[in-house]
């Protein structure tokens, strides 16, 4: 074993530095498909002992995986080869940019001199051209660099400051024939300097003035939580002065959790039209309305029927400021956190007095009768009362979404989904990629059987590092939001039926490493979570049999809002 | 049930008229995965009773599938949806693209009213801005048009045209609004048009000339058969041309069986300095090299080692005669066919007298020693007796396409490979598709384990269409290519080990409706062979235990040469 921080040839390289500047990011697992043009890069991750190589069945899961270890950690890292490898990657990378989400794409490319010569290689075009694939991520707005031979700390730097003020992804290609380029040692002193906050920028005097006013004012306020808070880890400065203020709050189904929805004052997930009549009423009276980090989408607002009026919302998110109705601020991204923090400064001469919750704090266990069928009512009901504190619910953007939604989540429990790039398959290896990352909070996930198909491989990824997600798999024959969208019986929502004790045996778990029940009456689901509330951690799945048209009523009016222009 | 040709609205729209196109082209089925933004179109699909939706586990499984499926038929369609379903399967797309494998991918799109309101809507980048994934396509080179109230039947005729024509694949986007678009019926008459041959343009006369001289004195010719020759159909019309002229040929990975190796006249599958002496003689002491169909590239050439002079070559690729060196002609790639049968008019005096084949046709069956373990040499013996006329042979880019290249095929037996995209992953779709579009034909599926990893969902697809491959699952733990190029014993290199069995039933086999077998000697694979050959067909899978580091000879050679610059 090569002494940390030196490659397996001896030499510090820029691999080297790379995996370094990782490691200060506080990544311990890279994640990945190896191929020929990453392989000698990829040698640099065995030799060190802080730092453990994690492949993964395909390319995509691995996008998606690095993406949920990103929302915990702050950074993620996962590495493809060119051309078949990152294109295969690239709808789970699109959606780290769309959400947000800091996750670096190592990309290994034909040497410098195959490309200077532009020769007819495998897993390129073939057209000489070797740029195509980098264009493409930035046509979505992606930032990307590559290592040359002379910009190779320049563009690790480049990268990795990108992904920490903005908290988005960022693409580094490394040709095959650079992985052992030397670097300077001396460059490792610069390490830290990556990692800090960006330079200050003067805080905009008129907004700043005009939130303390409305801080001060307002008789009716109302805060909202988005996903920016999360993305910057601002959710528990907003905490802190939410309780100093005494401020009512909603999240959305975006945020859930992202400030802890067992705060007194929280009212509950805002979803525009579909929301409670209380909560659209909170909504609706507000004096002022403190937007926090959102870009409202038509998912988030159900087909953008939030009762946000302009005239009295104050809106950050990362980039621009606008106050009832006027965009004041537009600054890079990265001066976000300094917003928040100043708004966080913004004081009321007394704290609100408190108000009733409108959602109660875990409901009692529902209960269940002998032989009745599970039906989506009973399972949120019995999910709202076994989720437990601290845990992370992995939702699929499909019934499982809406099923979540209405929860009102115990203290510092936090909901991850995807509700803007909303891609089927994302949420089982973004679970695997959370929990590996955080070990010590309990995992669920909520999916369907339909979406469950589309990424199922890494079941040999959470068998083989032992990780012990809860897999509340809704058997409901298919794709149930589809149904309810359009074509209830048609034929494309149908999906193969799987038997999923094989699957979870096909991947090599044994009867001691894994848990695994087949739900169709509520007392065999009650008793199910009862006996995992205490059990030992095990890979879990729980195959629960639902009706293929039965939804969460909300899914049923959202769907309505959503597709009213058609 | 509703009449065929017309949608289930009872008007004739512009989806039932995309339709009737693809059915025109031959088209039973067509892939896809569903989505809120194609829903509707999917309609007019279930409607009819001489087309067949199949929907796949994932949208790279749908994009490779369909590749197959081209290949056997001449075009294939698969349907995604906007944003998260296009660019899952971009990889599979692009590599219909570089290989030339005419496919046409659907997409549907949000509403025109939602695209030209700029709104944020799930599955798009959340900035209003629609065209990005358009944009990207284009960068690959693959010919995008969008259906529009005005431009409806005029996008779906020019896909189609670039299609028919170029064997190139295209992209139909599709905006969920227009759908119903009405087509007057009377288009319909244009649909045979859309497939007839090219305009005839004239046949560059010099060039020919040259060829007939080159056709006529020559003494020691010879043909290159290459892929563009099956992309273009044309291999029937060469195959005609050899057998008429006695000239010898050989073929490429590319492009094996393409012209049957079952004629005397074959010398071999070429591949540059790592084929066998005689053929590196035969090819050196040419004095004219005849190569129809091929851009030879890194993969093919075993590293640009090939030996075709260019002062004695002459070259037909789509779109470019080059003749000694010097480039004649570049013209649009559908005047391909024509080229080709010009040169097919050039005729010797009398054909060339026959030698010897170097290569013998179909070995006899392997001795298989009792409790010996099988080597991947003892798996190719086996596999080149195995092997059965007309049979196809899928090979995905691993050590599987070396133990098939130096295989004789028997009469009208063809190879299916991916030799210059190269996306693990592609071969078991791939085989899926080239089955359902040619179940007369036997499929054998020569894969490893790494590879199958990547897609292997779509055995609910096999199951759930009866589909009956033979699937030789090379056990060697992991990606053994991989291991021969670099790090032979790294741990990058592992995969999960999976049980098959467990995986088959699984995705919903029955006892009755497959064959496995586990297969570790070589007395074992010999039996299952055996017993094969005159067997009910059947989903098969005969999982073969290998050594991780067992791999053709031939590998290694082309790794040595493939690498020699690095």
């Amino acid at each position: 074993m090569v002494k940390v921080g030196q490659g397996p040839m001896g030499l510090y390289t820029i691999s080297d530095y790379l995996l370094d500047v990782l490691h200060y990011g506080q990544i311990r697992e890279v994640f990945g498909v190896p191929g020929d043009y990453n392989l000698r890069f990829l040698d640099h991750i065995l030799t060190r002992s802080d730092l453990e190589w994690c492949g993964n069945g395909n390319e995509l899961n691995a996008a998606y995986l690095a993406n949920g270890y990103a929302r915990q950690l702050g950074l993620a890292a996962f590495v493809t080869t060119y051309g078949v490898g990152e294109l295969s990657a690239i709808n789970g990378f699109a959606g780290s940019q769309t959400e947000g989400v800091p996750v670096l794409e190592i990309v290994g490319l034909p040497t410098t001199a195959t490309q200077q010569q532009q020769k007819r290689v495998h897993h390129s075009l073939g057209d000489g051209q070797f740029d195509h694939f980098q264009t493409m991520h930035q046509e979505l707005g992606i930032m990307t660099e590559v290592v040359s031979s002379n910009h190779a700390v320049a563009a690790v730097n480049r990268v990795i400051r990108k992904l920490v003020t903005t908290k988005q992804p960022a693409y580094l290609g490394l040709p095959s024939d650079l992985t052992e380029l030397p670097v300077h040692p001396t460059f490792k002193q610069l390490i830290p300097t990556l990692f800090t906050a960006p330079n200050a920028t003067p805080v905009p005097t008129v907004p700043f003035q005009l939130m303390q006013q409305a801080v001060y004012q307002a008789e009716h306020p109302l805060v909202v939580i988005g996903q920016a808070l999360a993305q910057f880890h601002l959710g528990a400065a907003v905490q802190a002065w939410l309780a100093a203020q005494g401020f009512p709050f909603v999240d959305l189904i975006e945020s859930k959790g992202v400030v802890t929805e067992s705060m007194s004052q929280f009212k509950g997930t805002y979803h525009g039209k579909i929301a409670n009549a209380a909560l659209q009423a909170q909504v609706e009276q507000a004096d002022v309305v403190f937007l926090l980090g959102s870009s409202l989408s038509d998912v988030n607002t159900a087909g953008f029927t939030h009762q946000f009026d302009p005239e009295h919302t104050i809106t950050m998110t990362p980039g621009v400021i606008s106050i009832y109705g006027e965009t004041l601020v537009e600054q890079s991204p990265e001066h976000f956190p300094t917003w928040i923090q100043q708004l966080c400064q913004c004081q009321r001469a007394t704290p609100m007095p408190s108000s009733a919750p409108t959602v109660p704090v875990r409901p009692a266990e529902p209960v269940p009768q002998p032989q009745q069928p599970v039906t989506q009512a009973f399972y949120q009901a019995a999910l709202a009362h076994f989720v437990q504190p601290n845990d992370v619910v992995i939702t699929e953007q499909g019934t499982s979404q809406f099923t979540v939604e209405d929860l009102r989540l115990p203290t510092d429990a936090e909901v991850i989904t995807q509700p803007l790039w909303a891609s089927i398959g994302y949420a089982f290896p973004a679970a695997l990629g959370s929990l590996l990352a955080n070990p010590n909070r309990r995992h669920l996930l909520s999916i369907g059987d339909g979406s469950f198909l589309l990424t199922l491989q890494e079941l040999g990824f959470a068998i083989q590092h032992q990780l012990t997600p809860i897999i509340l798999l809704l058997d409901n024959q298919g794709y149930t939001i589809e149904r309810v969208i359009h074509g209830e019986q048609a034929r494309y929502h149908d999906v193969p039926q799987l038997n999923y004790q094989h699957l979870l045996m096909a991947f090599g778990a044994t009867p001691e490493t894994y848990r695994f029940a087949k739900i169709t009456t509520e007392t065999e689901l009650i008793t199910q979570f009862r006996n995992l509330q205490h059990a030992t951690p095990k890979l879990t799945l729980l195959q629960i049999r639902l009706q293929k048209l039965d939804a969460p009523k909300t899914l049923r009016k959202f769907i309505n809002l959503l597709y009213d222009d058609e």
